[in-house]
């Protein structure tokens, strides 16, 4: 479920800087759902191909996220999402003066698999057992 | 309308191998709408700028699908969209060993065009010349 | 908030030719918002990697496109929206002979972060000094 998809400037980051940013991630949905579920896809686009106010810019981040497995229930917890992201993003964007855009979707869980599965509901017996072993198997329930 | 986009190590496919994943997921949609609707963009992803639980992954595919032209209807057309389409992409993936990932989000009817033209409800007349001529072409009613 | 990706064929545009699509991109939306909600992301896919009805297509351009800090309130609005696009791109696609396709999704204005700052709503003190300004800044009302 949450796919994160950074574009930003060609060399912000090295490999070592994307595992330590993916890991962040991860370290915020981990504590509620499969670490599996998270994926983070890098992609360097450089000045002329990334325009804001219609002017290429060298140095800004975008964070496209798609959310799946989890929707937002409240304003409390969507303003404490993004303020937590703030702080723990701070490290790889703003703190080196990047500027940067983040939005995320909520897209419809029953329109997804992981290796074919349908994943189980938050907080059934399946979900307990996929967040224990860390990969998708067979459901045990619908 | 659904445009596939397919997350793939580098040098997953050949040039015809992607033409086949291409045609395979085109016959399950051209049997119900215009071929021409039917867009998939490949795009490599090394290891180091794919992430799955926090970790680079070498061999994951991720399947990111949005739906334009219809919408499920039922949880039975849901279910059975991805039962076979998991058939379908079996040789593509699963049966070389990767892992992987799909999610279909559902998006605006209204809002989306196709050389220029907003495409025609389904069933009509329009479309049924659209989908025998496999081209986008002017309207002959609302 | 908008946020355009456009998709290419390799060596469709030089660099000045993107700058301007994105200029003409972003005076559209600069009329009512600031101009800096306007990014766009330009991503050349080789006839290899981009399949319409299952074939390679050397020559399409493919716009995939957020909508976020507004939402369309009639149809009249989107077909205005839509042939008003029609007209401004024709410039870099339909005159050059490429085949293209453009959807728009609408995505939770409250889901939504510039430099760590909720945008404000459209109308309010906040919003015109966003636009005077053309920079994000610390909110002074909720």
């Amino acid at each position: 479920m949450p796919l994160w998809k950074v574009y930003h400037p060609p060399g912000a980051y090295t490999g070592d800087e994307k595992k330590g940013l993916a890991q962040a991630i991860t370290s915020v949905y981990g504590r509620v759902m499969p670490k599996f579920y998270v994926g983070v896809v890098f992609q360097a686009v450089s000045a002329d191909n990334a325009y804001i106010s219609g002017e290429p810019h060298p140095a800004f981040v975008r964070l496209c996220v798609d959310h799946i497995a989890r929707t937002f229930q409240s304003d409390a917890t969507k303003v404490g999402f993004f303020t937590r992201m703030n702080t723990l993003l701070a490290p790889w964007i703003a703190d080196r003066g990047f500027e940067w855009e983040m939005h995320v979707d909520e897209t419809p869980f029953d329109l997804w698999t992981i290796q074919g599965y349908f994943p189980p509901r938050a907080g059934t017996e399946d979900e307990t057992r996929w967040i224990a072993e860390n990969r998708a198997s067979p459901r045990t329930h619908p």
